[in-house]
């Protein structure tokens, strides 16, 4: 006991555990804890608090915690706010590890509650104790049956609690508690449960990482309504990865547009949500629709067998379960590939002459009155070398489920191959025998072909590289640089100097004073040129009437420039001059942006240009730093891909380079961070040869240094 | 027995079935079905025939057809092919309305199968005898325990066979009886079912009509593969749609993208799959995804309350739950309205002052201490006008349970607006009992909202004109002049005139022989002006170097002429000449298309023209004819609908000018389809004033009468 625990190792694997104002009443939420523990047979040593009483539920009780024996591992207080602060203070003081509070009326009702949430996180530092909660409803874990929770959820004889190294950290307290009720329902193993309430010392990150330190679970699932340290979550996810373990998360708040604030036309493309998409996709989350698909993939993550591919072969009894299946792998990214005629033989002898040898593999109706059939198919389907996953469609058959179960249990154990079957209709015992003996088994076929996918996603997403040190890349001449300009925005010329200078490619271009120096400037570039008019004072160009494209002659680039020069001097703009830029042949263009989501800090956005980004929202989102393999992620994340590939007779782009740009944004971005707003470039186009140019930029600083000077140039502009 | 009954009446009626070739081996595929008929208790007279034995299982049995007392309503066949066959034929010289087919080995099997099945056929329509099947697996009906099928997934003992009006028609057997069972078992009255099999003869268009004409149907479930007779099917839906019988399909082969043939590029872009989702969406039809989906809308559509809008109020007990549904509300289109002031008020009185009163309506745990919380929340939320649909999440509380099921039962029925719950975790035994008083009851939240919002849905399609004359349209002169042409495909001039004369908005311009005359024109027409070359030869003249866009000036004019007639000479191209046409300022730019699909016909295709139509498929498509009220369903069922409503400072397209383009469009598809074998119109330009106009068109022939002549004229060209 006198080793210092981490809070979730001290519940994994708590030795004693102290509920202070335990109640002798087992049907009070503080008397709960105690009869769970009594009844799911808790082996470790019980402290109950109570001052009134020497026994509590028949335990032996302490008047205080000063005269508890020893320290336990894990103290659940189960008193009123005030009172649960005192007990907190006197945890520490005796170094219990982990507190777990159940009170509400703390920051979750505001005003006084904010106030006291505060005191209470003080009061635990202070003291050297950790707190799961307040407002938390408790955690279980059920290798030791320690159910240090309230929840009615666990009022039930339906079901022994099961642990198969599934941890489920929730942020809702309802939920959570339906969740793992749902899941101990239906047989699976979800034995290790932390409702984390109102964060006000343990957060999400923190548990993930102390479960994955502890390093007895192998697959956890979240149910998160809001992370507050973003920077914890991916450090936290980035070592899930590492040690690979899967995670599957459920976050609400999709159609929440979050509280980014970012200025750049790019970021405000971005919700909050898509950033969590941005981590997950980088870190291989397997992001669960619904309840039922967290349940699903945890299932067949924690069934173990991993696929080495995403090629498929399903058995089935019927051609049109099969063409359903089929359906359902082409939408998730299942290859059902087609058998080769040797292994088409080698089934071919184990099934009736009218039986389909293509895959899906319809073995007919036949499998009900010999069950051979089924299991020779399945031995096949495994052996064959092409084959990642096999997946068993069957249904109804209540006479032959029994027999039936007991042949896919063998075939599959006999396999490394990861076994799934789908049995619509009938007793449902086949679901729960099945997935008890580590054949996740599904009602739906689109449920399980859906996990099957969440699984062949995952392995596609280990070996990545995850961590860079484009950091390195901070420029402090550049920095310097852009720290001096003493206004809201840095001009396009600014900006892309700046992006140029982490080697992000510009355009080529010329600065000049007059018209004549256009032509000039045009002439030493090479036609077709653009004309642009530059000011610290119009960040809008185009719409100011300040951008010609295509300007083929000296004359008319003198011309463009003339008007644009005489249009500033009308519109009162005293710092007016005049970029020329060498023309692209624009094959396609995308956009890159930088914004500061409020959760997870600088964020990359990397889209298609033009309406698609906007229209349909194709754009990827990550924090820095960026990896090469996350900006080939990025890119390859795009619907609109096909647009780089080399359109309607475009030229393709050069995905490499497309890569570096990325890659070079991502470290701009996360050197310039610090001292700058957002970024937006946009756009990037494509030239004749596949190679990325920027033509416009801006980088925006901080509002703060120049709020008021900002405020009346942009009325002005 | 003397009146003729429709083949489906005659099942859902039956007082008599005989089983010819019944098994006294009541374990046997022949000796099911009259175990099945005694075992759930048929009342009506059963009549099993069998040569060999004077009772069949206890049942006084006959030799032949020809020896039965009455013609039965309904005669299961269990005989292999030829003896069943014949069967067929003395069923008809008796009477029988209705044979049902189990044998399989006909049309499934190729070869001699499918001579077999079109003997089958023949002999069925020559003796007056309706056939389902063959390789039917059946058929059954409820309320009057006609159980005429051979599937096991009548071999249980969990249920009671229930009818709530629901029937399903199935195209795959294994499926079907998958599903059926997996309804009955979650109690839903699924009492009507109709395993299709080979559709020698009833197809499934006949069977839906036939439950619509029988009249006490209330829901239809469907299982497609494929539909043969198109227009039988449209026919089908409109008679449901008009009768309000909602229709819930699943549909697999989505990946399928069919046998469509069409040569036109918009109509490549079709899958089959398209077509039925557009007429899926013209009658309201609701599409599931998959077996469960199915097995829910048809719930909520079988407990008969339909909501008068999509205004939906959430009472739950969880913040975090309610912040779930409003995901999936926002999701599916379903709308959780803000709950204004004075019902805020009435609420606030029946909660605990932290209760949330915005909606989602959070009552708090409280409801578990006590129960009226719940149903004063649930009163008031239906009382609020505003409320359209009560949704209630709740979860575990097994201890209160069923008091809060007879709460929940007791509101509901009271009001006259639908309430569905969403039960997550516990004992399951809510969802059952709520499900079975009539109130629709969910485990998973997505799944409740996704059922709500196919209500929803249904209720929004309904008063729409779904039939319309255009087909009067017809044009004979125009016709006349179009099968006239020589060759394969109408010019772009010759198409927009046809394609004018019924009313589709066509850019003004002149054919012109010389390039001065192409000068004169361009002056006529008023600058910028487009030039174009115009030839038989040429089908797509934009690759050939054939278009000059933004014409300025005369001169500009004559040289673009010149130059496409001199490429013409150099080509060998003998017909050339050249069209201009006024410059259109375009706003954005829609394709439209006509293309027959193979099950449906005439087809028309409209979509936003450029990119998005062929990246993201965002086509709508309805065979036609095409109502007015199809237009704007197919218009605002476009994802890119945001680029016609002033896109990025464009002028908006006037909505009721495009409406009427796409039903001109869709009256001159239906006239032209059975002489013409595509359309193509691309693209239709929104000018300044949003105003449609087609500035390129193409109509092609068929094939048969030019066949060799188009194929020489498509080398050259």
């Amino acid at each position: 006991m006198n080793t210092p625990k981490s809070p979730v190792a001290a519940l994994l694997n708590a030795e004693s555990i102290a509920i202070i104002g335990a109640s002798n009443d087992a049907n009070r939420a503080s008397g709960r804890t105690l009869r769970y523990l009594l009844t799911y047979g808790y082996e470790g040593r019980i402290y109950p608090v109570n001052p009134n009483r020497s026994a509590v539920q028949g335990v032996t009780a302490y008047a205080s915690v000063r005269d508890l024996p020893e320290p336990p591992d894990v103290a659940v207080i189960v008193l009123p706010q005030r009172p649960a602060i005192e007990a907190v203070r006197e945890c520490g003081q005796l170094g219990v590890p982990l507190a777990v509070l159940f009170a509400a009326g703390f920051s979750e009702v505001g005003g006084e509650g904010v106030a006291l949430e505060q005191e209470l996180r003080e009061v635990a530092r202070e003291n050297g104790v950790r707190v799961l909660g307040p407002n938390s409803n408790g955690a279980v874990s059920v290798r030791n049956k320690a159910t240090v929770t309230f929840m009615t959820g666990l009022d039930q004889d339906r079901f022994e609690l099961r642990d198969e190294g599934i941890a489920f950290i929730s942020q809702s307290g309802a939920m959570g508690g339906f969740i793992l009720n749902m899941a101990q329902s239906a047989g699976l193993g979800m034995g290790r449960f932390f409702s984390l309430g109102n964060e006000a010392d343990l957060g999400f990150p923190e548990v993930l990482a102390g479960l994955l330190d502890e390093g007895s679970t192998s697959v956890v699932a979240g149910y998160i309504e809001g992370i507050r340290d973003g920077e914890a979550l991916e450090e936290a996810l980035k070592m899930a990865y590492e040690k690979q373990v899967p995670l599957v998360f459920m976050k609400v708040g999709r159609s929440d547009k979050g509280a980014a604030a970012a200025a750049s036309h790019t970021g405000a493309l971005a919700g909050a949500d898509a950033v969590y998409n941005g981590i997950f996709a980088k870190y291989g989350v397997q992001r669960a629709e619904n309840v039922q698909e967290l349940l699903d993939y945890t299932r067949v993550f924690a069934a173990g067998k991993l696929p080495q591919g995403n090629r498929m072969t399903i058995v089935t009894l019927s051609g049109g379960a099969g063409a359903l299946m089929s359906d359902y792998a082409e939408e998730y990214g299942v290859d059902i590939f087609r058998w080769d005629d040797t292994w088409r033989e080698k089934i071919q002898q184990v099934l009736p002459s009218f039986a389909s040898t293509a895959n899906p593999i319809d073995t007919t109706g036949v499998i009900a009155a010999d069950l051979d059939v089924l299991s020779n198919s399945m031995r096949i389907g495994l052996e064959n070398p092409h084959t990642d996953i096999l997946m068993v469609l069957l249904g109804n058959m209540e006479a032959e489920e029994d027999d039936l179960c007991q042949r896919i249990i063998d075939v599959a154990a006999a396999s490394d191959k990861p076994v799934y079957v789908s049995w619509v209709g009938g007793s449902g015992n086949p679901e729960r025998v099945l997935s008890a003996a580590g054949v996740p088994t599904f009602r739906d076929p689109q449920q399980a072909m859906k996990a099957a996918a969440a699984v062949t996603s995952w392995t596609a997403s280990l070996g990545r590289e995850v961590r860079t040190d484009t950091l390195d890349a901070a420029k402090p001449d550049v920095i310097a640089a852009v720290e001096a300009v003493g206004d809201r925005f840095l001009t396009e010329v600014e900006s892309k100097q700046v992006l140029s200078a982490f080697g992000v490619p510009v355009v080529e271009e010329k600065v000049v004073e007059t018209a004549e120096q256009a032509g000039l400037a045009a002439i030493e570039l090479g036609f077709p040129v653009v004309v642009k008019i530059l000011s610290r004072e119009l960040a809008h160009k185009t719409e100011a009437g300040g951008v010609r494209l295509n300007i083929a002659t000296v004359d008319d680039a003198v011309l463009a420039a003339r008007d644009m020069l005489a249009a500033a001097v009308r519109l009162g703009i005293g710092d007016a001059k005049i970029v020329v830029q060498r023309g692209v042949d624009a094959q396609a263009e995308v956009i890159l942006g930088m914004s500061k989501d409020p959760v997870f800090g600088p964020s990359v956005l990397f889209g298609i240009g033009g309406i698609f980004a906007e229209l349909i929202n194709d754009v990827q989102i990550r924090p820095v730093p960026i990896t090469r393999d996350d900006a080939r992620q990025m890119i390859r994340g795009l619907k609109g891909l096909t647009l780089l590939e080399g359109f309607r007779g475009k030229a393709a782009a050069d995905m490499t380079a497309l890569e570096e740009l990325v890659v070079s944004f991502g470290a701009a971005a996360a050197a310039l961070a610090p001292h700058i707003e957002s970024i937006d470039i946009n756009p990037v186009l494509i030239d004749a040869n596949g190679l990325p140019v920027a033509v416009d930029a801006l980088i925006e600083l901080p509002d703060r240094h120049h709020a008021e000077e900002a405020g009346q140039k942009e009325k002005t502009s």
